[in-house]
């Protein structure tokens, strides 16, 4: 780390270069949710910051196939000259600062996956020149963490999705989440109980619908699977109709759960706030990186609500770790852990914040490479 | 037109290309307000659509100058292939389907600009199908629109302010609207009461404070301008904190008006709904175009609050023709008429939707190749 480099000891953490780098990953199988339809690649935009001193860190996003290349145009050509020159120690004020130079773009849209990756890295340099993990840099106690296995199968057969749930739980997991939301509620509603009586009735099950129903529609979903213990039924409507969240949560026992199109402080807080949201999924990657994402786990915490973190699991765990209010990490779909040097293992339903340190997460640029578009 | 194509009937108006190229246009001076800043430049991003019978259509937007590259990248890699092979006649198919396509990227961020781009390209194409101006086709039974100047003056010294104030009046407006936004809330009071001597008791003026007072700040200076008869305060707060919002109404007779940050049907929807905010500011170029502008502007309609456009007055001249709740068309400081084939004009504070077949806006190219990025 910048051995030959002579540096002002007040300089040490300048920041002198700040690079992307995107890559389109190819999945192993097609996948498909309700929401979004079918998935093919995903891709990762990773951002390296370099110090004066030489340390470096490495932040990312991801995004389930579009938009990767303007979120590495926005880091290259917007945030990278507004980091270069900083004292990468700042990193809460580099955030704000980022937030606001990028604020007329919009709040909560793509500058939050690209401020995602800067801000990921800009903790990473934090922990490292601190030589702690992430987990206790962030403020916790204990790397264990609950977790599940969030399943992308709206397109499987029956067979398959029953076969595909028995072999999760053969590897490890103990809570599984499925997709809904078809137009056809009746196969939905089918597929969850098929579920319930395969893994028993005490193992996590809940059920995603990706925003694809209106509230009547979610209700006579929640009808039919009331008695299937659901630990929650996540995106039953659209994120920003909290009006229907509230008729859904009025007809159902069922917990309902939003967090992944939330984007933003004023979009938590209302969420936060509102007595139909019970379960709150912040995810690093789309809103700010780990800055925004400790806030809003504060702020469920403060109003007495649990944190399921959606995606990105490979850096959440340390996150989720570091909170009192966290629920359950979703083991995602996406194949990351193919690409990272420390891919996440689960044992009974448990996985534990990496002890290395820095933020957890390095990836394998040998096996990135084919993958690399620039 | 495709003089010497041969296109089936059917297929006419199939999409064959859609290109994006960035400019980044300097300002001939710095402009500053309360809560961007210092502009320099403005990026242009156009989007040419061109159909299998040679019809072709140019849609934009616009930066303060950030964000462009990852407009383009967007237009470029994710908006093109969505769009080619699609039958431009279904311009609010194509939106919704641009919407959803990019939905996980987030509603109302960097996507709104890029899919405003490609969506006024249909409206452009659409209206040259039908051989008739945008005013017309959107609905408007009369040209004529009243307007305004929006200044972006808060690092203009006094004297400066004054002197640019009258020669907007000598040349033809009769309304303008100041920054104001300063820590320092007693020379904003005093600016403001300054111009209003000069201009008189009758003529249209408004203070925006660009989202930068807390709600106390903001109550603040609008008890120093109570009596200034003000048309509205613009932005007091920030945009998504309607509870500030109701504590300066509460405090204030004048009317207050929100809109050019707001970019989500659900915000917009929050705004109409919430009795605080009296003038809606939409924005085609950053909201996602034509047809989201449209529907904001007919559910204003609906809820009886009139509509102050925000920016693009070479577009929006013709939107606000279209619409019965029309309040004053916003004339901005960004330089785009020097760089259109036709110009805005302003007499007696008024000016008039282009009677040209498209959308009324078309760009000097030589004039901006000097500014080609690429
Ligand atoms: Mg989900
Ligand atoms: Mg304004």
């Amino acid at each position: 780390m910048g051995g030959d480099q002579v540096v002002a000891a007040g300089e040490a953490a300048r920041i002198v270069a700040v690079e992307a780098v995107l890559y389109r990953v190819p999945l192993a199988e097609a996948l498909v949710d309700a929401g979004h339809g079918l998935h093919t690649h995903f891709e990762l935009v990773t951002c390296r910051i370099v110090c004066a001193d030489g340390v470096e860190g490495v932040g990312y996003t991801y995004t389930g196939g579009t938009g990767g290349g303007a979120i590495r145009a926005l880091l290259r050509e917007d945030i990278a000259p507004l980091l270069k020159g900083a004292d990468a120690h700042d990193v809460e004020a580099l955030a704000a600062r980022m937030r606001a130079t990028l604020h007329y773009l919009g709040v909560g849209g793509i500058c939050g996956f690209a401020i995602a990756a800067a801000d990921i890295a800009l903790w990473d340099i934090r922990c490292k020149r601190l030589g702690k993990p992430l987990w206790q840099v962030a403020g916790g106690t204990d790397p264990a963490v609950r977790c599940y296995r969030g399943l992308i199968d709206l397109g499987y057969s029956d067979d398959q999705l029953l076969e595909r749930v028995a072999a999760e739980f053969a590897a490890g997991h103990t809570g599984i989440k499925l997709k809904v939301g078809r137009p056809d509620i009746a196969t939905d509603i089918r597929r969850v109980r098929a579920v319930r009586e395969l893994i028993g009735t005490d193992r996590a099950l809940m059920a995603d619908a990706n925003y694809s129903w209106d509230a009547p529609a979610a209700i006579a979903f929640a009808r039919g699977v009331e008695d299937m213990n659901l630990a929650w039924f996540e995106e039953p409507v659209a994120h920003d109709d909290l009006d229907a969240y509230a008729s859904v949560a009025a007809a159902t026992a069922i917990p309902l759960a939003s967090g992944e199109n939330l984007r933003t402080p004023a979009e938590f807080g209302q969420a936060i706030a509102h007595h139909a949201i019970a379960v709150l999924q912040p995810d690093a990657s789309n809103i700010g990186g780990i800055t925004p994402w400790l806030d809003v786990a504060r702020r469920a915490a403060a109003a007495g609500k649990p944190v399921a973190s959606h995606g990105m699991h490979e850096l959440h765990v340390s996150l989720m770790a570091a909170i009192p209010n966290a629920a359950t990490l979703e083991i995602h779909s996406f194949p990351i852990d193919a690409y990272t040097t420390n891919p996440t293992t689960v044992t009974n339903g448990k996985t534990a914040a990496p002890n290395t340190t820095g933020s957890g997460v390095s990836f394998n640029t040998q096996r990135l490479k084919p993958h690399k578009i620039g």
